[in-house]
């Protein structure tokens, strides 16, 4: 069996949630043409052409704390998880496990719903984005968020983004040619980890022998 | 024999210029510590260790038009030019050849350097930077250098350039952990040659037979 650990899904809940909070976003008006990533039935069906295969599935960008304020992230958080939480109930064989969404812009929020939908909903990992509104990881207020996931001894997936309003030059006020994605978003996930590197979170909180709690992808 | 295409040494005359330009300046106080940078004996001792070898030479960064404005970096580049092309002279068997250097914030002075270098001083290539000042090689201002370059047909040497002023999160002022260096180089020579791409240019000025106008390094 091969087991797919970065698939990205958008329950129906939480997409309808994202068309009424920002009707005009490139999630809500393009990501939909790709069906296997809102229609279950569309994803249940692709998979089926690859036979012995399952896939943890997490939600696709944007990051939470870029759609709404840090009294609204909590609760779209829920949402999103609940909902992933759901699938995998409902298709144990296909979707073995989901990675939690986090309200990064609200951090008491987050250490609430990392031990919600790890003990609840049953969630294997967060996942959470190179920067929080254009504030490293590695910045202070986030490190109870890798500290109770150390003490959950449960991976973090970061995920690139970075968005065209990022220049390459800097007499420029947006990135050109797609940059800011096709080499942005490696570039995003290196400067993610050097800066965690250096900030000393490898030394803080070292991996168990079971499990490596941060990877990038 | 090996001939090595991308080496950089400051000659004396154009680093005692930089001394009285830009006093302060890393180029100034912590360059000078790698020895054979700026002393050719040293230099030559030094190649000495490795046979059959020789080096094409160019100028160490900073670019010209980071030091000083367009009515000096025309002399500057003269004397660096100068300098490069004396010591390919006097030791042709080591340094078989130099690539010079532009005043890129004066594009009619870079017109007149470029021929000058070639039929007087017999450079073979030049050397510019992956941005001018923040503004993208690509830039229309820029067209008339390649087009000179093509119509020589020699080659063009890209080396990165970015200072940690900047930074990788929108919500800082500078990088940190040296990120942009060792990550921001080699994305700014990515993204220099995919504006290049983009902009149309190997379609305009097509490489001939002979060589490949545009390098990157």
């Amino acid at each position: 069996m091969i087991i797919d650990i970065y698939n990205h899904f958008m329950p129906k809940q939480y997409f309808d949630r994202l068309g009424d909070l920002i009707p005009g976003h490139v999630a809500v008006t393009a990501f939909p043409r790709l069906r296997t990533l809102i229609d279950l039935d569309a994803r249940l069906k692709l998979l089926d052409r690859f036979g012995d295969y399952a896939q943890v599935l997490s939600l696709a960008n944007p990051p939470l704390e870029t759609i709404a304020g840090p009294e609204q992230t909590a609760e779209l958080a829920r949402i999103a998880n609940d909902g992933l939480a759901e699938i995998c109930r409902r298709h144990p064989a296909r979707f073995p496990a989901f990675i939690a969404s986090m309200p990064m812009n609200n951090v008491p929020a987050c250490l609430v719903e990392i031990d919600r939908a790890i003990a609840t909903l049953g969630a294997r990992g967060i996942q959470i984005f190179t920067n929080v509104n254009g504030t490293p990881l590695s910045a202070p207020q986030f490190r109870p968020i890798f500290q109770k996931m150390r003490a959950h001894d449960l991976p973090i997936w970061i995920h690139p983004i970075r968005a065209p309003n990022f220049p390459d030059y800097t007499s420029e006020s947006a990135s050109e040619a797609e940059i800011w994605f096709s080499f942005g978003w490696p570039y995003e996930t290196t400067a993610a980890v050097t800066r965690l590197i250096y900030s000393g979170i490898y030394d803080e909180l070292p991996a168990s022998r079971s499990s490596r709690t941060i990877w990038a992808a």
